[in-house]
């Protein structure tokens, strides 16, 4: 493998120094780039796209033409997993994820297998392999998954839901099912994520989307504790380097401390909370990616700057921040907003990192 | 007015002793009892229920006949304000909120009045009147309406949003006219309570559901400060007994303590929070409400029982709790769950008001 030309990223994510805060965006190979759009009109559907090693590479560095990044990120979805467990996901319209064969008994949580990384899964692998070839060490290549109960509300409900009332239905009246499922879950997920850093990535991600509408209690039970679970059993080496865990809970302002505690190296943070709070609770125990609105970047450009300064103040001086959006970046963003944005964090950080 | 014969919620509100800690279920008039249904097929649109008195106050005490509940609500809906004030409002399929006539510039900001509670709104009030004459002095009736921000949010978006980006936009590139618009509405909601107050309304509860999805910088400025200007603008009296507000705002984990620091009495918190966490970090400032998972209502009664159970004990000994799930109860829910419900919290609070 080429040498990493630019690994601001991953010393960050290490709490190492740095001489300017890294950044990258959730979702930055997205809807919001014409670019993208034109690959994907090209693919035919989202799946497609995923499942198209080429093109899939091809989203994933148009960002880095256009904007100073600091990393790429695999082009995937969340729901290769249990598509992969055979569920038969498909995108409804309005992109709205759909499962033809939901988890609707315990029966059917015990016939779930691991999906092999190198078999069913293969398609993923592809695309490491391929963008990590393609990069030749630009910027370092993060590899992600669902958490185990974000993908399990979408196995029982059948695809998204605004209540959650079949998922946390299951875990109060059979949390033993429950736990099988999230359990074979965290066992896929590590293979999946551990398939990914053989395959190239240099970071890892858990998306726990859902995470959030939990009560503290259930969210340790069912949500971290099959993090930490998948934390502990991953491969962290990558090119004799060291391969940084991030786990992302949106909504996880009242409990950032004990995911501080987990084998995680950070934590993505959403912007309710006040960053240099968030780093006052988690102290030196991991690094912070986030945590800016992404509505901010509909604003101008002077408000949009004066934004990152705001955050960049808040974390303050010294090493741990990777700077990032809260959430995805949304579709109807100006791209042109999106430079001033990366540019004012390159700009604005060196005062910080002295 | 006939002498109130249940007392208990407004006294929790105030921190005084009670016997038992008193419950009421936010939408506890809607869609999920049959009773419901039938009136709400009598009168037409949602709106047409709201703007007869008659029908509106049937509604409203339909789950009195039911449950043992401490309080009933008006039934009505946040958005009359901004109907009042000419934007328009429909209910689109699905039950979704339309305005024909959003605001879209600081001239239709402007343009906007303070509607008169005894003219346009008036029906709101013949409903508070109708209501308290029927409950006869049989449990206190709340009041309520949305809070400035939270009205912003669909008068700007036009209705519902998931992305925010108008109204954002706005705040972030105008805050001058979001200050203009947040203050008309500010005065807006003070006369419209305190009209309510007058009508017989015996506590007020404000529902900011959208102030989560704000910075904490952003919520203090735009959401919070607004809130503040109405609890110290309202007549604080009905039938020689305080009147009590209590602030809801929906994800408020990260500033529960600027909440506290209002003009209030009471916060309605919900489930992403331990109570007993929630209630250290406020002390003994104002009382809280809450705050079960709605969700959990799809669960087997000893289950409903053992979560009851469990948020009594994290709340404890003592004054300042009414019960309530931290948000409207479901759709779906079976009404028999909601009596296993009502009744465990009568039954297993005994013990902490000893």
């Amino acid at each position: 493998m080429s040498e990493l030309k630019n690994d601001r990223f991953l010393k960050a994510l290490m709490r190492e120094p740095v001489d300017m805060t890294p950044v990258w965006m959730m979702r930055q190979a997205g809807r919001y780039l014409p670019e993208y759009r034109a690959t994907r009109e090209k693919a035919g559907s989202f799946m497609d796209l995923c499942m198209n090693a080429e093109l899939a590479c091809e989203v994933t560095i148009q960002p880095l033409e256009r904007y100073a990044l600091d990393a790429a990120i695999l082009f995937s979805d969340i729901l290769t997993i249990p598509d992969a467990m055979g569920l038969q996901l498909r995108f409804a319209q309005g992109e709205v994820p759909k499962f033809d064969k939901p988890i609707c008994s315990a029966a059917d949580v015990k016939a779930l297998g691991v999906p092999d990384p190198e078999g069913e899964l293969q398609y993923v692998m592809n695309a490491v392999r391929t963008i990590r070839k393609e990069l030749d060490g630009r910027v370092p290549l993060i590899g992600f998954s669902g958490s185990p109960w974000t993908l399990a509300t979408y196995m029982v409900e059948g695809g998204s839901t605004k209540e959650f009332g079949k998922v946390k239905g299951m875990m109060f009246d059979d949390p033993h099912t429950m736990h099988t499922l999230l359990d074979t879950l965290a066992q896929s997920v590590t293979s999946y994520l551990n398939a990914q850093i053989a395959a190239g990535a240099q970071a890892v991600m858990i998306f726990d989307t859902w995470g959030g509408v939990l009560t503290p209690r259930d969210y340790k039970e069912f949500s971290l504790r099959y993090m930490q679970q998948i934390a502990s059993g991953l491969t962290r080496e990558n090119d004799g380097r060291k391969v940084p865990v991030v786990l992302f809970s949106k909504g996880a302002a009242g409990w950032l401390e004990a995911m501080a505690a987990t084998d995680c190296d950070a934590l993505g943070v959403d912007w309710t909370l006040d960053l240099g709070d968030a780093r006052a609770r988690v102290g030196d125990k991991v690094a912070l990616q986030g945590n800016m609105d992404p509505s901010i970047l509909y604003a101008k450009p002077e408000r949009i700057e004066q934004e990152v300064q705001t955050i960049l103040a808040s974390y303050g001086q010294g090493n741990g921040h990777v700077f990032n959006l809260g959430h995805g970046i949304h579709q109807h963003i100006d791209p042109e907003n999106v430079s001033v944005f990366i540019d004012a964090v390159h700009k604005h950080s060196k005062q910080y990192h002295q």
